[in-house]
């Protein structure tokens, strides 16, 4: 087993005994990039040399008895709207061209406090203003998109091109590529993670997370992020308990809510049966499967296009004015469409949004975690633009992969996605688990115990050279 | 002296001492309330036998050992925006014809677990959309504006037709019209007290607060308002501690900032002399007299009217399209302009407000409480529409009066209006003292600490009746 094929437990575990050198740890996950970011483009820029200097200098606070934690030398990708100071925070787009950030991101100050090595910026979809990330390929299947717009990020941890990634998740955007690609994905909580020195695409839904290979492994980088370890401010989260790390293997007592309407509603049969089969797995391990029905479920796409237009083309205001130019296509039209909304639209979505978040609150009084397909399908060729389903309907492949993503952003709840199994080519299939606000344990604690019992789990794709 | 000439706290001092009857101060009340409300205009509507119920009911349980505190058996007049169960909530408009409220406000309901009698409901400019209140006339002068939007509320207390009412400010509309009729007012601090029952103008904006006659019944009254004694959930403020009484008579240590920019441009020579003559007094009281440069002055108007008329349009989205004949011209106006703004507007005013509320922050570091002038000019006569500045320009009288009150609203701070004297009609004057976020106790301190030293202070205007 080559050591990029490491889970980050597994890495952590190793550096902690002083079995593993982050130096040799980084030098492999660098020899895999090489290896397969031809095919797979999930890199914006790789930094090889500073990465390697930051293991070197792991290695020896380590060996010098300065062990930091987990993530102390492991090495990570940073999708490219997170500010690392002196690098460029491209947003994958040309309208960036000659930017450079002056500080880091709070976010990337507390890995670096983690001692974890970044490797490079990975690719999002044009400002995260899009589900799938053009410039990225599917780790599983080139043919296939990536998903986006956290694309770079989600591809990079499935090929083992990283250990683990940040990116950043609007209507669904670290979700949708995590389980198009068959990794793990955490949307926390609303303001639980700072968004100082990360790009805005709608600041009212933007979120930042992790994206692992295991659930396991999404505790870990979450509770560094949240920690008291920094003596940097972050905000909100700073003062927040660290996320405890989730029990393992039994779910007795724990109430999962299954939706009766929306969730299953136009999702192609190997994800419904995937979602079902994993569910049914839960139940083994004692969980008790609760009916419920999600509340204003005719309202999201409104909603979540309603807040998240108008707020993205305020934050592009000039640009759009000075260089439209330099827009890829689809975004630009995005951008100027958002200037047609009236205030009476974004105020009646704002509205809905209370009304949505009491409604969730409701139910989520009724069960611990809500259960769902992360997306209703698996990846779309490269391409594709829309996808029909069996009622007769028809729905382009971006609104068909936010649809199930958006209520979660919405309504600021904590959703994580985690691999569940595979459609007949081959494809990775996601669950999502919704918990209440701030429950992240609990949500983690559920993913976790599903995932101990599957075999093989935390292995990257095998993504030929 | 009559009854109805007592401020609150000697009313509450006499009730609590057994050496005054809640029924003859109501009585005295009501007596002054029928002798003025024909000249005046200041009620909607008027609850005699229920008050005097009420103070029936307040004398026994007081008789029987059970009093409640300071505003036990004490008559309060109600803004017609803020809901009691059983009585109608006009709003001073046409389109609420019929209506009758369901509940309680969380306000209206801490009252009367107070203790307190309800006297009737006071006029507002039509859904509080505007700064004269054209059904009430100034306390002072019949042929002057009451002011607005709690016009009713400040004329009954200026009068003694009220010991003490409740008013709304989203603009101004507690402060202008306290200013105007030689009241106290005190707009607290965003989200402090719950509007929960309060008909909204502007979600974003608005406030409830006390009308009073010292600045130590405001601080009775808030005390009420935030205190513990309700086992009614309302809102935020419910886990907030009761505000201290203030100290009086010694400002030592106090740094109070006079802006060298804004407040006291555009505003009339009787205004500024009155002002500056009670800043030299607090000066004589220890206070320390700092220079202070207003920020982001002229983006205030832009701010406050980019939040406040599309927020007002989507309240009354419904009833505009249906009854726009029932809205008074003035209003209807401004409604169906609000139907113009973009979503781009209104997020513009969004991100101006966040600006300026982390810029008031700073100047907030450098001092305690920052003093002006409320409003920028004495009461305007009935039918005036606009005022010429020495300078040339010139604004309409709405503009005038919201122009000093604004910033409060837009960064949420508690402000608080004293009358600080009269002009050459005899007309009076308002000071306003603004201070940092949940810093009550501190305006209420300072005002006090200068009320204490001025005579004759606290009795009604002289209303020919």
């Amino acid at each position: 087993m080559a050591l990029f094929e490491l889970t980050l437990a597994e890495a952590a575990d190793a550096v902690a005994q002083g079995e593993l050198s982050p130096v040799e740890l980084t030098g492999s996950v660098l020899e895999r990039l090489d290896a397969v970011e031809e095919r797979l483009g999930a890199y914006v820029a790789v930094a090889s040399e500073a990465a390697r200097e930051s293991a070197a200098l792991a290695e020896r606070e380590i060996a010098a008895g300065r062990y930091r934690g987990p993530l102390h030398g492991i090495p990570f990708g940073l999708k490219d709207l997170i500010d690392v100071a002196g690098l460029p925070t491209t947003a994958s787009s040309r309208v960036r061209a000659g930017h450079v950030a002056q500080a880091d991101s709070a976010v990337a100050r507390r890995l670096f406090d983690a001692g974890a090595v970044l490797l490079g910026k990975t690719h999002t979809h044009e400002f995260a203003y899009g589900l799938t990330t053009p410039q990225t390929r599917n780790a599983w299947d080139q043919g296939r998109i990536a998903g986006g717009s956290s694309g770079g990020s989600a591809v990079a941890v499935a090929a083992g091109a990283a250990t683990f990634a940040l990116g950043t998740d609007t209507g669904g955007s670290i979700r949708v590529p995590a389980a198009l690609n068959g990794v793990v994905g955490l949307k926390p909580t609303y303001d639980l993670l700072s968004r100082h020195g990360v790009t805005s695409l709608s600041w009212s839904l933007d979120h930042v997370g992790p994206l692992t290979r295991t659930v396991r492994d999404a505790a870990l980088v979450l509770s560094a992020l949240t920690g008291h370890g920094s003596k940097d401010p972050v905000g909100p989260g700073a003062a927040r308990p660290g996320c405890p790390p989730p029990e393992e293997g039994n779910l007795t007592g724990l109430r999962i809510g299954v939706p009766v309407n929306y969730y299953f509603d136009r999702v192609s049969p190997a994800v419904e049966t995937a979602v079902r089969g994993a569910l049914a797995q839960m139940a083994d391990l004692g969980a008790e499967l609760v009916e419920v029905e999600i509340p204003l479920a005719r309202y999201v796409q409104a909603t979540q296009w309603g807040l998240m237009v108008p707020e993205a083309t305020a934050y592009h205001e000039r640009a759009l004015r000075s260089v439209p130019e330099l827009y890829a296509p689809d975004v630009r039209v995005l951008l100027e469409a958002g200037e047609l909304l009236s205030a009476g639209d974004y105020l009646r979505a704002q509205r809905a949004r209370t009304l949505m978040r009491q409604a969730w609150g409701r139910v989520l009084e009724q069960v611990d975690v809500i259960a769902a397909p992360t997306v209703p399908m698996t990846a779309a060729e490269v391409g594709q633009d829309t996808v029909e389903w069996p009622d007769g309907t028809r729905e382009s492949v971006s609104d068909a992969y936010v649809r199930l993503s958006a209520p979660a952003n919405i309504t600021g709840i904590p959703a994580l996605t985690l691999p569940v199994g595979r459609d007949h080519a081959g494809l990775p299939i996601g669950m999502q688990l919704m918990g209440p606000p701030m429950g992240e344990a609990l949500v983690l604690r559920a993913g976790q115990a599903y995932e101990a019992v599957q075999e093989g789990h935390g292995g990257p794709a095998p993504v030929a050279a």
